[in-house]
């Protein structure tokens, strides 16, 4: 017998009410019941983006709304900033360059937040630049992003500033209307506690000012179609009807948690990861600005990271990430948004414990465990 | 948002796969496809029982075994002996007291193993005594009894040993064929890891010839009854159907894990528990002869025992057990049987540390979970 626990950074867990509206018989999504189900999970979506906005919802991974951000904004020849400092922000270049975009790279190291000074210098030198394209919470190096910054350099320029908000929105604050940002999308599989297949999509009226002129090749990823079609109910294409009985029940847990408590939540969290791993002396990979949604690692010296988050995923049942790219092998990443809480917590700590024991790196069994519980208990009255 | 995890002894989380398996549509009881999995579980009980004997399967609670074991077995006025040590053990008493037998008690402290010197000697005072009646673990105590020198006594008399293995069928070894038991009851809530409603009962063939002469008036319990109807693969009465579908895929996870492994789980767990107690400075309610069903743990001095329980399921959304009777307040217990592995008592010793700190009892945070995980690292590779 091996229990399983999934501590990634997406997919997470599911909760068991929203596997059980998941499993409910299907029904025709061109019916008032679903429409009834789209309509309220569409409202309940805008709370948790935190916009007066419709918020798209598409049959697709994170990625479907990242290139149909870029397809429904922007044209070829357009000039776009990407910030890269991650395997994520590098996709917002690659999508761009995939439909003709002139892409200015803002490269940043990976485990760093961006500078937004580095940003405004590309901004100020390239003054025809129509969009900046960054992560709120770059995954694969466990960094957040300056986004409220970003967003006030573009607010009085003719450019947009487009934010991957898929291991942010539901993690952390991030007020789309607040903070003036003009696109925010995010995905299923993450703080919204789904399985993966959904993504959304909201935009400012200036991105949808920018969408009425981009003359980038789409149909699928349409977004005016979408939203013209939201506003009656339903979606343009067959929308995933089982992803978004699933969907209604996961934001309703949300709203009844509310947003306050589940970013408290995250926060505590993370802030418990990071001082247990601290604790035991390992370097953390972005300890400036680290996400609320995951904490990367390290694997200290001597310890082959492949082997060592192969083995608490098979030998111990615990599913931690690597690292990708030139991170490979060198940090795991302990994932902690969703459907996560202070025994997550107390289990992640405490199986890297114990496996580093197993790899004969010196370690004080318990030691990160109490300084995790020291925050957790924050949680409790 | 709260996770709840469930560490009582008794209801026992279930397995996914059993709870899908439940969740099938319902087949009807008198079918050849119903026959199938009927005979197969039936089969499959005899490996968990560790018998050549048909195992009876009742649509019942525990109890109801216990209480079919008493009317098949004995007739008014038969003289037997129930060790009562506990909750369950005095339930053996007044079953045979319901049912106009004559009981002599064999009283043992709470939290103490019986001697079996003590049985030894009512049985040579009172030569007329039919059965001895007791619990291989009895789990409101957390004591693990010496059913095995128990049933040594009386396999040369007229006499059976009877045992409740309720807590300890699946869970620690008690060979029935090999030791001599004469019968053997069983629960499906608790190593099973199914939900409640299913009771098991294993008779000896020195059992089976005092069950035709027994003349305690029965109906629904009828053994023999059940016997005739195991052999043409049903159930005297309509059998529970979704939990014997359940039964059948629990007990191939178990036949898959190797009744061996299961045991060396469940001892790991136990002697984890223990040492993260003792690490505090806690005291254990059964350090001689504890169960591996369950941990026994008086709550220290100036920490209210029932509050403290509450607190851990409430809050803390984590439930164990608090004591029974006498000893209701002043314990708490730590179930470690079924579908629980290694995390679970990490959860269980970090859980209880956090609450004794709420509580204000100095307890260094960690240091029981370290004692725990020292001996859970030897459940890998």
């Amino acid at each position: 017998m091996k229990k399983k626990y999934l501590l990634a950074p997406g997919p997470t867990p599911v909760p068991e009410s929203v596997l059980l509206k998941m499993a409910q018989p299907i029904i025709h999504h061109r019916t008032s019941q679903f429409s009834e189900v789209f309509r309220r999970a569409a409202e309940l979506l805008k709370y948790v983006f935190q916009t007066e906005q419709d918020v798209l919802i598409l049959a697709a991974s994170g990625t479907g709304a990242m290139e149909g951000s870029v397809t429904n904004l922007f044209s070829p020849g357009d000039e776009v900033i990407a910030v890269n400092g991650g395997k994520f922000g590098e996709r917002w270049g690659k999508i761009s360059e995939a439909y003709g975009l002139k892409v200015h790279w803002v490269n940043v190291e990976w485990g760093r937040a961006v500078d937004p000074a580095q940003v405004e210098k590309v901004l100020d030198a390239n003054p025809g630049v129509k969009g900046v394209l960054c992560q709120a919470s770059e995954t694969s190096t466990t960094v957040a992003h300056p986004v409220r910054e970003i967003a006030a350099l573009t607010r009085d320029r003719d450019c947009l500033t487009v934010v991957d908000g898929i291991t942010a929105v539901g993690v952390f604050d991030v007020p789309m209307d607040e903070w003036g940002i003009d696109v925010l999308v995010s995905g299923s599989q993450k703080a919204l506690m789904l399985p993966p297949g959904l993504a959304f999509a909201a935009l400012s009226e200036k991105a949808w000012r920018f969408q009425e002129k981009a003359r980038c090749p789409r149909f699928y990823f349409d977004f005016a179609k979408e939203r013209k079609n939201l506003a009656k109910q339903t979606s343009a294409y067959t929308p995933a009807v089982s992803l978004i009985n699933g969907l209604l029940e996961a934001l309703t847990l949300i709203k009844e948690e509310g947003l306050e408590n589940v970013f408290a939540r995250h926060l505590r969290l993370a802030a418990a990861a990071r001082a247990a791993m601290e604790a035991h002396g390992l370097t953390l990979l972005a300890p400036e600005s680290p996400s609320p949604a995951a904490t990367g690692v390290y694997v200290p010296a001597g310890v082959d990271g492949g082997r060592f988050v192969k083995y608490m995923r098979d030998e111990m049942g615990v599913t931690m990430a690597g690292g990708q790219d030139h991170l490979k092998g060198k940090i795991f990443r302990i994932a902690h948004l969703g459907y996560i809480d202070t025994f997550d917590m107390i289990i992640a700590v405490s199986t890297i414990e114990m496996a580093l024991s197993k790899f004969g790196h010196p370690v004080e069994l318990g030691k990160g465990v109490a300084a995790a519980q020291s925050i957790l208990l924050e949680g409790f009255e």
